[in-house]
């Protein structure tokens, strides 16, 4: 069972992820993109749903033409952990 | 421009798409889903957006894990079209 992330491994982990924001109850993390256009935003999406398959981790996410608004958190442990941590800097990699 | 649809022709063609649902101002129409898994979502969504980029007309969508919500609307003519319809016809094609 993957455990959440104690106060301050959360602390450090927001201190990395400076363009990811925590969710007012602290359970997810979230982060809007925006893309030249469609095929840009989809190609994104792609990529990042290949990378959630793999790591059997996956988001919530909305699109709108060149926009993507993405949230993370793992609900089996009612909260983020590890695996959000590394699918967020996964994602920031790739933009 | 594209022009909206009349009145009779919104009738019509929600009587024809009978898994969608009109949103309340009449301006757009929404079908949820559910699949197998992600790889099912995802591959169905991949399905979609190459049809949306032929079209040059876009869903707004939203994606967790194994379920997909999407809204069809018109901005250039605020409210439903052909183009809508078309969409709807062929994502109901593929489901």
């Amino acid at each position: 069972m993957i455990k959440k992330l104690t106060p301050d491994e959360l602390s450090t982990l927001l201190a990395e992820l400076k363009q990811w924001q925590l969710s007012e109850d602290s359970n997810a993390i979230h982060r809007s993109f925006k893309f030249a256009d469609f095929n840009e935003a989809f190609g994104f999406m792609t990529r990042v749903a290949i990378k959630a398959q793999e790591m059997d981790h996956h988001p919530e996410w909305s699109n709108v033409y060149d926009k993507v608004e993405i949230t993370l958190s793992t609900h089996a442990a009612k909260g983020l952990t590890e695996r959000d941590a590394r699918l967020a800097r996964f994602i920031d990699s790739i933009t």
